[in-house]
């Protein structure tokens, strides 16, 4: 089944959370962005005592061929060594994680090397590694769309256990090369303004030119799918179809940094409405984020200079929200609290 | 005894602080600006592995004379008000407090009207309300000696229970209109930079005219005591005093948005050094705060367009602070997880 999103928009609901919002015991608006969020999650749970349950982070992890070519400063095997990390409770989301109360859940969405069962892993292979685009397609279609339903099957997994908040995550050697690609192709961005240093690969000369080999490989495809098929990568599209199905069982939706981003943008082609359900955490350090969040027209959360991944700004931002959802369920109005209310 | 902080600079634990924050398996720097807030704290701290004990926020509440003159939208009543609001934990710091599990404690530092006794309530009364500055001294020279030393002795209290993170916030009817005049005074920045809407009000050439009158009144003097006297107010001064002795122990200090702010910039000229342990939770809505953190040349963790004070800030910016010290002391080292390091 595929996923429709349904848009939140509910006057009616819309008015009954400003007013609850408006009469809380502080001056009108002196929450600003909370407000903001309250309002929204409030507009996608339809309550006007909106609460986040069992969240999730998840992190998609898969390889690329195009890793091959030199674009990252780390070698391939560092996708499946952080994977072991993440498994050993040892990565800075694991740190992030438990600080903040969030569960993890790791896919191996298309690692290369099979990792041991692991309570946090999760196994949605698409297959072991994207191909090597600089010299055939990424993908084929049919593991295109293998890769979204795989995404679609983990967040209805969460679903099922009750979980209506995701905060979504990425590990993948060659992965902000894909992602720049694909902001490029799907936003005529020029490819230069969406090439950053990902990991922190010093020759970006480099990462351009095999990035303008791929594109010179490919071109632009008449349809979609075998665009998603030409380009990959495999996280990406997994995240694409998880962000789509969550959406369409209206749970919220935390977005990452560069990669998770342009997986969104995506997305969007995708599944109309999605906006709806979407924040996003941060913005990154990562050259094209900027750029790429103006173009979307959405405002970050947190400013942080991150550009690590593995959905810890994600992780980070979610303290926010439960203080936005805290504030709308726990404080007083000025009448219970018998506060006199402004003159103005 | 007066604060006398000591500057945090150490080469040795310094460079040690970095090498350990540099092998963390992530890619160098890629944890930005929490980054610098483990160094920060680390240096504070003197320890490779800083941790953050007893985490308390502090809300120092009083009355101000010059409400009088209609600088708020709210009616002075409302300080008594809200401070019933705290202690019945209705508030939004409570909801904020209770979500980031930070320990809540309000200080009577000179509201008119006297509360209950209450588990959540130090009352630490210079007076009840400062007197209405445009017609006499707000306070005496005495009254602002005691100020400074019970904002001490309500940190002297908490170190003495352990605590080691202080965040700061207040509440009190016309002391936006305070801090912009000491803003001002401090700074030399022209008043009308200073002066935003508060809590709201809605003529603010009424808040200008009236604060204009006080300039009018008690100018400049020679010495800052007497400033102190002559402009107050009561929580600004158990603040300013709360900050020297905070650093004094090495604790690390979170401030709120501008009024606290302010009462760090008067801070900074009784303590030398005091800036090493201070951080700066977020960029609020308030006209003048922007400004202000300009010229004290630091950048705030948060910009979330709050303009509520109580500390709400200061209480959403401690989860980063747990988060950075989290991934110092959680994460694996490239060794210890056996990850290939980066090629450059």
């Amino acid at each position: 089944m595929n996923p429709s999103p349904k848009p939140i928009q509910n006057d009616v609901l819309s008015q009954k959370l400003w007013h609850k919002i408006d009469h809380k015991t502080k001056p009108l608006k002196s929450l600003g962005r909370l407000e903001e969020i309250a309002h929204q999650v409030g507009l996608i749970q339809e309550s006007l005592s909106p609460k986040l349950k069992s969240p999730k982070l998840l992190v998609f992890a898969a390889d690329h061929g195009i890793a091959e070519e030199g674009v990252s400063a780390y070698p391939p095997e560092v996708t499946y060594q952080m994977v072991q990390n993440f498994l050993n409770r040892k990565a800075c989301i694991n740190s992030f994680c438990d600080t903040q109360g969030l569960d993890l859940l790791i896919i191996d969405a298309g690692v290369k090397k099979d990792s041991k069962p692991h309570p946090l892993l999760k196994v949605k292979k698409t297959r072991r590694g994207s191909r090597n685009m600089t010299k055939e397609a990424a993908l084929t279609l049919k593991e295109v769309q293998t890769s979204l339903k795989y995404g679609a099957d983990v967040v209805e997994d969460c679903y099922q256990q009750g979980t209506n908040w995701i905060g979504l995550g990425e590990m993948g050697i060659g992965n902000t090369s894909v992602a720049s690609l694909w902001m490029h192709l799907l936003s005529n961005i020029p490819l230069e303004s969406c090439i950053g240093k990902g990991t922190g690969i010093q020759k970006i000369s480099q990462k351009k030119k095999v990035l303008l080999k791929v594109l010179a490989q490919h071109g632009r495809s008449p349809n979609l799918s075998s665009e998603m098929a030409n380009y990959g990568g495999i996280e990406l599209l997994q995240l694409c179809g998880a962000m789509g199905w969550a959406a369409h069982r209206r749970m919220v939706i935390m977005i990452d940094g560069f990669v998770v981003s342009v997986a969104y943008l995506l997305a969007e082609r995708l599944y109309p409405h999605i906006k709806d359900y979407v924040f996003f955490s941060h913005l990154s350090h990562e050259k094209g984020h900027k750029t790429l969040l103006s173009y979307l027209q959405v405002k970050p959360l947190l400013s942080l200079d991150l550009r690590l991944g593995e959905g810890t700004g994600a992780a980070l931002a979610y303290p926010l929200m439960k203080s936005a959802l805290a504030f709308l369920n726990h404080m007083a109005s000025f009448e219970e609290a018998g506060v006199s209310v402004s003159e103005n």
